[in-house]
């Protein structure tokens, strides 16, 4: 995808529920002891194309393995999602418990339950409450509408301290077309090949095919660049559901309208992940950290990776502190190709280190610059062509506090 | 080497100088802001077998890869130490400043610059004060004496809040032998090869590939099992010199004494790793963990270290709760093959989870359990017979505060 079909895009109020085709329904089942919303309906209107990707953490969830084997037909009509339990580490009856929300689903849709794929998130290794969860959903079921995808984002969130939606429309030969997206994420966040959790919806006509390539780039370069704590969850999973409402010809991987609205859904997948960022527990700064002038595009995610990974260097960030020597370490620790002779680094727009050795600069300028919500930090390689650029968040205290007391 | 040669073990007083024909030193020139010790000398009588493991992080500082040239022939005299400046990220000016603290040790000493090792550590990307240095390098130079162990471990410190020596002996046909070591690190640390900073002395007679052999087979079950923090540090170097000055026959790879020196070697360098952990930045908590039942033993080893690395894990620590599901968590997301029907978690002595799913526990019991302040936890994939145990600390407050105000 060329940069170029980024541009035209118009944001629109709204997430999931903005595309046409899709209804949504959020409500309070009673898993959360706080009393919020805990359960979401994500209906299409007409079962449609549709694909995801999951952790690849081999501990995967009940959820996780019902929808990759539901999934797999590239056709869905609806996604179940409960929070407050995650329903992993649950064994043969927490299987039983995924089918059976897929299956409460699918009665209540009048479709098959293979068509529904199923989510949960919340605490590990608890038995789901079965009863709260099947009453949930049958409200959740009376209430669906084409404006609740609010209420939805809002079912699905954990120690998320804000709601995460996006949609943006985009043309493709006179038909607009709409992507919306909802997240939740906030800790035990490094994703691989997914995020915590994340529902991506679409008007366009994409053909499965369309959907699994369309979904598969867009994470790669989205979810699977942040991280909050590198930590990978056993429940992560990223649905997108085509429904195709807004008419047009069909939408294959080598047709014109593929590389717009994959563009989209690109765009949704970014925005998404650095909200899930922002939202990082504990987080006081947003961090983007790019590698340049590596030897590989692989070399230049492992350093940047590790940078964004690294304790030190989060920490540095938290106390406002131009300590670029921790990035040297940490790029130093990755698997990259280094020359340590040519390493310079850019911290919040100052020269720090060039040609491996320090660069003197003005600690109070450099105070001020840290002192910003948003801090990019740049290493130049100096070997080849590779970039990357992977977002993430400071360590603080309050990191420590919420998971010294919170049992996920 | 079989456990059997463990047994018979003695602890001595002191530290490097505690056997046989060393001496040390430990003085304060300056370097630290606080005027506490920060140049420490440790000489061997005699020119002696000796040999050295090193960070593999590719920044490696000017000290690292001057000893790494000068420890090549397996002949040592001295090692000349800083604290307070790593002379990492220094370009030529620090490669000339380690050769030039070689050189100003083998002066005084009256030996070869190449027998010297050099470490440093410290703030990374300062220049090094030479002056100070030298001046320093003089005076530990001049004060020189077989009961200084304690000044030279003194002086090597940073962010250390106690001392790091430890003594053994073993008895080898009637001779007694003495292996001493002190050690410095307390962030920065997971070593790769090596640790911050180690030196392990004694007067055994071991001959240079003796030295070698014993170095590496203890490093890689001791401090390359240790981790604070997942940082891997740009100065980790360990130094093992053997002066032979309890006499006997020498003692190469395949002697009878090999495997009692080589054992006492590993129970320093072990006291040792475990008292960097135990001084881990911000540490409330010891935790032992140990994975067995894996494939193989590089498989126990993966999932004993991502357990030991999840912030999620070390926060739940800090907090007292027995969060076996981070566990789960953690081993799925390590490399290691996982049935997830047949993990076993038994935390703080209390089994948590069987055949992958919860098993009910007394949460009062298990409060109780983790008010103590060392901590195992065992995750049994049951699997093989692979098994690993590393060491690690909780994740506090503390951490956070540290690395936010101290610039390494």
């Amino acid at each position: 995808m060329e940069t170029s079909t980024e541009t035209g895009f118009s944001y629109a109020e709204g997430g999931v529920t903005a595309p046409l085709g899709f209804l949504a329904a959020g409500v309070s089942a009673g898993i959360k002891k706080s009393g919020k919303r805990d359960v979401a309906l994500l209906v299409a209107e007409e079962s449609c194309p549709a694909a995801a990707v999951y952790t690849l953490n081999t501990m995967a969830a009940a959820p996780v393995q019902v929808t990759r084997e539901h999934m797999s037909s590239g056709i869905a009509r609806a996604a179940v999602v409960n929070a407050g339990n995650a329903n992993a580490c649950t064994g043969s009856s927490g299987m039983a418990d995924a089918r059976a929300m897929a299956q409460a689903t699918a009665d209540a849709l009048g479709c098959d339950a293979r068509e529904v794929a199923v989510a949960s998130t919340g605490v590990i290794g608890m038995p789901m409450p079965m009863d709260l969860v099947l009453a949930g959903i049958a409200e959740a079921a009376s209430e669906l509408n084409s404006t609740a995808g609010n209420a939805a984002a809002e079912a699905i969130m954990t120690t998320d301290t804000f709601l995460k939606e996006v949609a943006i429309t985009v043309e493709v030969e006179d038909v607009r077309y709409t992507v919306g997206g909802m997240a939740k994420g906030s800790g035990m966040i490094m994703p691989n090949m997914a995020t915590m959790l994340a529902f991506v919806t679409t008007d366009a006509p994409l053909t499965s095919e369309a959907c699994a390539v369309a979904l598969r780039s867009a994470v790669d370069v989205t979810f699977n660049r942040v991280t909050v704590d590198s930590d990978t969850s056993t429940n992560d999973m990223c649905l997108l559901m085509a429904s195709g409402a807004a008419g047009g010809d069909s939408i294959g991987v080598g047709d014109a309208g593929f590389a717009v609205i994959g563009g989209a859904i690109r765009a949704v997948c970014g925005e998404l992940a650095r909200m899930i960022v922002r939202d990082g527990e504990g987080a006081t700064k947003f961090i983007e950290v790019t590698v340049r002038g590596a030897a590989s595009d692989g070399d230049a995610r492992d350093a940047a990776m590790s940078i964004a990974n690294s304790p030190l260097f989060k920490t540095a960030i938290f106390g406002g502190d131009a300590n670029w020597g921790r990035v040297a370490m940490a790029v130093g620790k990755s698997s990259a190709r280094v020359d340590p002779d040519r390493l310079e680094i850019v911290f919040a727009g100052i020269t720090t280190c060039k040609d491996g050795t320090a660069v003197p600069f003005d600690e109070d300028a450099a105070a001020l610059a840290l002192a910003a919500n948003e801090i990019e930090v740049t290493a130049d390689l100096h070997l080849g062509d590779g970039t990357a650029t992977v977002w993430t968040c400071d360590l603080s205290y309050e990191y420590v506090r919420i998971n010294g007391e919170y049992r996920s």
